[in-house]
């Protein structure tokens, strides 16, 4: 493998010195950009395009044509994995997606397909290996999934909620079947990601979209008990490599030290955490990625610019913040206000690293 | 007047001794009961329920037949201010609130009809006066209004909204108009719930429902300043006699030091806060009301109960502590867990009042 031009991005994230913050952007392949449109297009539903090789790659490589990122992520989706065990995702136009299959019960769960993801998402694998060869060394590519709660969520409710009225019901009156589905899930997930990283991911995020919906108590027993089960999966696995994992956790702003507890490098915050707050909350033990509110790029770079401003001063001097939002880029955002977000991180956070 | 036979709600939130945690449920008169859906069946619409004085008192008592609650709620809408003010409020099927014209511009602004509670929405107060009769004095009763970055939410949007992109690009890129309209708001709300006490509303909660999509910056700047500016006038008007106002920020469970310098009396929390760490955020400032997950009266009379130990264990001993859901309860709730949540709150919580 070539050696990595732009490391600034996993240093920041092993809190190790770096020039200036580090950015990059969630959802950064996506609908706010003309040319990914125009992929999608060709390759028909989104799931097509995340299993067509060439042009996953394609997407991935959009947004590092436009904008100086300092990384790139994998095209793909959370919910690949109980796709792979035989529940049949599929997007419904504006409705998010949905599966053929849900999980009802303890035959539902126990006719889930044993899977291998070498194997049985090998298409991923393949994007990865793409990716990186089209990467060539510049910047490093993150691996992810959903995690296991999250899965959890659609594959009980069977597509996206509101309430969360089923998977809840389960978690809170057969607790032994919802653990069961997040045992499978936790192990599933970090087979997944230790694929990802033999394929060539250089880092890995677990997106926790709806750890923020159950109770303090809650999110601890259901997610991020199975999070902590993978990194440690993942570290026996990868024989104490540090390879970076992120915990993404959206309103789990709450929580922070306990998210930090886990053996995580990272915690992704959401746009509503005050990140000076948070870096007093989690001190030395992990860095920190986001949180700028993803509506701010609807608005002009002057006030993108003081934004960003905002957060760099928040989390103020020393390494161990990664620039990000605080959730992906909403579709319709200007491409040139992106532009406008990138260099104000870019030109306002070296006095930070001084 | 009569006098009321039992104040424990209204000692609670004013953190003066009680016997028991005293319980009322959000949307306690609402789907999950047979007999709302009946009498909403009769009413025809929901606003022509709430415009109803009759039906909207009929429905206000339903749930204290069934359940020995310690607090009526006035059975409304959260965005009747906007409604009065020329929006046109409907609602749509599965869909949410929506209004037939919404705020883009100055103009719009402008042209917002200025109210006056007593006179435009004397259907609240003649609601509100119907209820205190029937009620007769058992219980008080809650009056209330959604928060003016909550109006402004639906109003700019022209509905519920998934990513407040229209909002909040009016926030951060207009941000001048958008205080204008919070200013409006504020003191329309302001006049209502001040004109509800009149009419014989004895405490009054404001829904914030949507400040938690808010910035932690955005939040102080966009909602709380202005729940904070409504405080403050009912003050003046009120002329220091304490009707208790309570504010409720759903996603706000990371700011509630700020919330609580408000003036307000109580703080709602949804389930995501753990009730310990809030009352160890906010002392003895205010009282604090919450904060089961709704999704619990989906689960077993037994976990119900299990649930109800943890959060009264976790406020601990002493007043200051009004037991209710972390968020409206759900429709599809059987009636009978409700019952088993109520027994539980006035069984177990009679100990930490020793």
């Amino acid at each position: 493998m070539v050696s990595l031009k732009n490391d600034r991005f996993l240093r920041a994230l092993l809190r190790k010195p770096v020039d200036r913050t580090p950015i990059w952007m969630m959802r950064q392949a996506g609908r706010y950009l003309p040319e990914y449109r125009e992929t999608r297009r060709l390759a028909g539903s989104f799931l097509d395009l995340c299993k067509n090789t060439e042009l996953a790659c394609e997407v991935t490589m959009q947004p590092l044509r436009r904008y100086s990122m300092d990384a790139a992520i994998l095209f793909s989706d959370i919910l690949t994995v109980p796709d792979a065990m035989g529940l049949g995702l599929y997007f419904e136009e504006g409705e998010g997606p949905r599966f053929r299959k849900s999980i009802n019960n303890e035959s539902d769960v126990r006719n889930l397909k044993s899977i291998k993801a070498e194997d049985d998402l090998s298409y991923v694998m393949n994007a990865v290996r793409a990716i990186r060869k089209e990467l060539n060394g510049d910047i490093p590519l993150i691996g992810f999934s959903g995690s296991p709660w999250t899965l959890a969520t659609y594959m009980v409710e069977g597509g996206s909620s509101k309430d969360f009225a089923k998977v809840k019901t389960m978690a809170y009156s057969q607790p032994e079947l919802m653990h069961s589905l997040l045992g499978i899930l936790a192990d599933a997930v970090a087979d997944y990601l230790g694929a990802q990283i033999s394929a060539g991911a250089q880092a890995v995020q677990i997106f926790d979209t709806w750890g923020g919906s159950l109770s303090s108590q809650g999110y601890k027993d259901f997610s991020l008990a199975y999070m902590k089960r993978i990194i440690e999966q993942l570290s026996v696995t990868l024989e104490g490599s540090s390879v970076p994992v992120i915990l993404f956790t959206k309103g789990g702003g709450q929580w922070l030290p306990f998210i930090a507890e886990t053996g995580a490098h990272a915690i992704g915050i959401d746009w509503t955490t005050d990140i000076k707050n948070a870096r007093s909350q989690v001190g030395d033990l992990v860095a920190l990625q986001g949180n700028m509110d993803p509506a701010i790029l609807f608005s002009s770079p002057k006030r993108i610019r003081e934004e960003v401003a905002n957060i760099l001063e928040g989390f103020g001097k020393g390494t161990g913040h990664v620039f990000n939002l605080g959730h992906g880029i909403t579709p319709g955002v200007d491409p040139d206000n992106v532009s406008a977000f990138v260099d104000a991180v870019q030109e306002l956070s070296p006095k930070y690293h001084l």
